[in-house]
């Protein structure tokens, strides 16, 4: 393994102790009182009739089969144009015709200790999952993310979104604060609420948090003045950051964690859209232009494509990062990217030991471990069948195919405003686009689209093509002089204009998220009232190209349409 | 559906209102922000660009296959001896050449609307699953179990520690009480004590909690002297009680809810082993002179051979009835019996629809839905190949196949203390056994195998054959006059007669479950301290019938040479 950082694992120190963040919840998780009946366990000519274990004849599953596509199925250079935009395979089609590997689970183990048998994966399990699965993901953190601490654990849970609920519930008590994006995963505030965990939320630019933001909520922190403790715990979404896209880079990354260290905070990191990480946006002549785009082979090569981890520069052990091989849906928001299909529910942890044994404690009496039969399918998979190299072109290709979608997607936008008049220009970013190039747009009136409306009343539509990520994150500004709407938008969205516009949307036939569901509280509320400002999160990753195109047609006619609306409260 | 219960459908009342059983968590979750969202979901023409979700095609897996077992695999009429336990099968053997059938999930629907497939399985999927599969466990739960109340839903889970531990958080509050068997699954109140949650245990006899008892407690209840309100939730575990093996009937099942009415008590009824009702043991010689025992066929039949389940008394909707296709195996004792394989991660819920709605938010933001390969395996199995009557096939095999097992480890242990000169006589049960006849012999010392020490000193052991379940429950009574030992058995369980026992019982190579595993609490000590009477869990599903026979002569051995220790404490 040629990665600096790893070379040097021997001179890395462990984590630092954080005990004092657990909460009384997992303080009071005992070890499982079993470890004494445990070590007796698999001792030679040891007759076990402790647990009730089913004899494997009972399972009615004899055999495991699954045709697999290869890992090269998608091509991994962005070639010219769309070309690599592989739509062709719609429903009803017979994907197996393109299998041409095979994967074969069967009953009993071939030899003794092979793990993967459906007696095994049919069985129970402990709540750390299959020892070879385990430690493909933790040679795979090693060398993918590369913690910067040297006593890093590995823990399998069910996805993130049982790995989100089991930190919360690990670390915080009711009433204690938490650090998010001021536009963040709904569902994740959704987690957290029921708690009685209060939602403290930091502006965001184009490169993430705001380190002079943090640094001020944090060191002016007044606890009798806000009526609970300075947050120990921040939660970030740093690669195609759901709803924004922004993608933190590695300095960014480092000023916020140098934070965290001043003032003991944890970081969560939720990354499931790490691997696609799709490079700037090019008009589609640029793209046909420029030379193919070279990449380097391998896993080392993928690996310096890619902005490193908080884990690289996680000295101490306070990161808490979550991966996924699956993908959650919680509250109708996804959670995060899959790499192999969301319905396996398998993801892990990466933490200190610490967190990492309480989190497993947690583990064993609520999720347990994943399903036996979807960690036989990804050991096998990866273990036997792909190894890290093959995964990793696996990655690979679906990184080029977002990448072409997020291309698609921009190029309809692009096409389908202009012919509706709508043209952009080019102006320096706002609010969560600060520091970037912006487009931006004002919108006619669908009764005079020839004769743009001003800036003083009608809209005006902005957006940055994202770098990373599944969505593009479109602003929307409500300029009418005459503003009718006095509902405050955070307790009535349905009447703002954001609101108004998006059922708009919705009654046309094009469905997206609104703003409102991924405003991270109302402790923040920053310039965008959302009958100043309105936002909208469209997703690239399941549409084809003709929808797009359709979908952006929509948009640009329903913004004319509102445009009109603004004009007329004259 | 000739069950007279269900053709009075709707003659049945709804639940009664039990909101104010709602923990404040649960009370504080809110519905999914995004059924606004919803509603336009599947509209005709609409463009779906809300939420992240991956395209299909870039999942690895093109189908799934699975060679299957018959339903009628196993023998389903008790024959003579133990004929019927088949231990043919050994790990390594070839399952699939007995497999004649073929399961095959496909990754695209065969037709519009056609939910098994991978491009759904590995999909996201609500917390409610998969619509066919969730109407399958209706209407199984309908028929099998009649609720006496209308309005009863389902709700899948991901395995009973999943549900259990949903079940305490929608239900409890830090400190509330819980009422428990004295003897229980030790993961149950693993999951309960984290949330400060304070166990009160009941006194069981031969036919579960005494009424007695458990009115007495409620209704002598002092809030003061107990420092906690008293117990709104009682958690039981009715059929082949883990770790007694007790059975409860329906009269017992009445008086319980009855009291439970009085006291506006939740019930949680646990009953994983409720298919393994195996009825009463008959030696070797009574089973082979018994004519078979003749079964009614047919899904009513079987119905009508197994004690109704508490929801048939339940009028009110205030049991929550836990069901599994899977197992947990949580702190290393394994919770709950498994039909179709305990890797699945699958069960359901059966309760009031108020606690459904709770529970369903909780997994939205936790477990959410079980894994969609296990959902796709078990819907296409049961719903589109085996059907109720194939499964209630399968499941007669699966209780011939336990019944023979338990009678296969009491013949193993009546034989084999034969051997070493310990004789049983039957008396009255005593204890947990109360009400039933037991087992009981006085253990010869290892030094005068020929000459049994007096009841004054040396040790006796004692047993009831269970009747449903997969567990032994053995009572070892260790009564030299003279106790050396002066420990608290609940605070060093390793120092007592019991724990010293089990040790080596362990050293010698059986390994069993102490008593100490499974009491529920030390507010509750009756008799049974360890150092007095000592209780051991042997479990008879999995070991061979020699392994059975090899476990009974080390218990036998083991039992003697203690007894010798006993004598020196003279």
């Amino acid at each position: 393994m040629d990665i600096g950082k790893n070379t040097e694992t021997n001179r890395k120190s462990k984590a630092v102790d954080l005990r004092h963040h657990l909460s009384d919840l997992a303080k009071a998780r005992k070890p499982a009182p079993i470890k004494e009946v445990f070590k007796y366990y698999g001792k030679p000519g040891v007759l076990a009739m402790a647990g009730g274990i089913p004899h494997p004849q009972y399972f009615p599953f004899c055999t495991l089969e699954s045709a697999l596509l290869s890992p090269d199925a998608f091509t991994s250079i962005e070639e010219n144009g769309t070309s690599t935009l592989d739509l062709s395979i719609k429903a009803g089609s017979n994907d197996a015709e393109r299998a041409h590997d095979k994967l074969v689970v069967q009953k009993w183990p071939e030899h003794p200790g092979e793990e993967i048998n459906l007696a095994r994966a049919l069985q129970y399990d402990m709540a750390k999952g299959l020892p070879s699965l385990q430690a493909f993901i933790y040679d795979y953190t090693a060398r993918f993310f590369r913690p910067a601490y040297a006593d890093f654990s590995v823990l399998v849970h069910t996805g993130n979104t049982d790995g989100w609920s089991r930190i919360l519930m690990t670390l915080l008590n009711p009433g204690d604060g938490l650090l998010m994006e001021e536009w963040t995963y709904t569902a994740a505030i959704s987690a957290a609420h029921p708690f009685g965990i209060r939602i403290v939320t930091i502006p965001l630019d184009s490169q993430g948090f705001r380190p002079d933001a943090l640094e001020k909520v944090l060191s002016e922190w007044n606890e009798e003045e806000r009526g609970f403790k300075r947050p120990r715990l921040l939660y970030t979404n740093p690669i195609g950051q759901n709803p924004c896209g922004i993608q933190v880079g590695l300095e960014r990354k480092k000023q916020i964690y140098e934070i965290a260290v001043k003032y003991d905070l944890v970081i969560c990191e939720d990354d499931p859209y790490y691997y696609l990480q799709e490079g700037e946006y090019a008009a589609p002549d640029a793209r046909r232009s420029a030379p193919k785009q070279s990449q380097e082979d391998g896993v080392d090569g993928f690996i310096r494509e890619l902005v490193p981890s908080y884990l690289s520069i996680d000295y101490q052990g306070r990161v808490i990062r979550l991966d996924t091989f699956s993908k959650d849906f919680a509250n109708g928001v996804v959670f995060d990217m899959q790499t192999l299909g969301p319905g396996l529910r398998l993801g892990w942890f990466t933490c200190n030991p610490l967190f990492a044994e309480r989190l497993e404690r947690h583990g064993e009496l609520s999720t347990q471990a994943p399903a036996g039969l979807s960690q036989a399918l990804v050991t096998q998979l990866l273990v036997h069948q792909w190894g890290i190299d093959g995964y990793v072109r696996w990655l690979r290709g679906l990184r080029t195919q977002y990448t072409a979608r997020r291309d698609a997607l921009v190029d309809a936008l692009f096409e389908e405003f202009e012919k509706e008049g709508i043209t952009f220009d080019i102006v320096d970013g706002t609010g969560n686009f600060e520091g970037n190039k912006m487009f931006k747009a004002d919108v006619p009136e669908t009764s005079s689209a020839s004769n743009p409306s001003g800036k003083d009343k009608g809209i005006q539509v902005s957006f940055v093509p994202p770098t990373s990520g599944m969505f593009l994150w479109v602003q929307v500004h409500f300029t009418s002089t005459a503003n009718p709407i006095a509902v405050s938008g955070f307790d009535n969205h349905a009447a703002t204009h954001e609101g108004k516009l998006w059922s708009r949307l919705a009654d046309e036939g094009l469905l997206v998220l609104p703003g409102w569901m991924f405003r991270g509280g109302k402790e923040h509320q920053h310039s965008d009232d959302p009958n100043e400002v309105g936002y909208y999160r469209i997703s690239f990753s399941d549409p084809t190209r003709e929808d797009m195109k359709k979908a952006m047609n929509v948009f640009a006619r329903m913004l004319k349409s509102y445009s009109s609306t603004m004009a007329h409260f004259e």
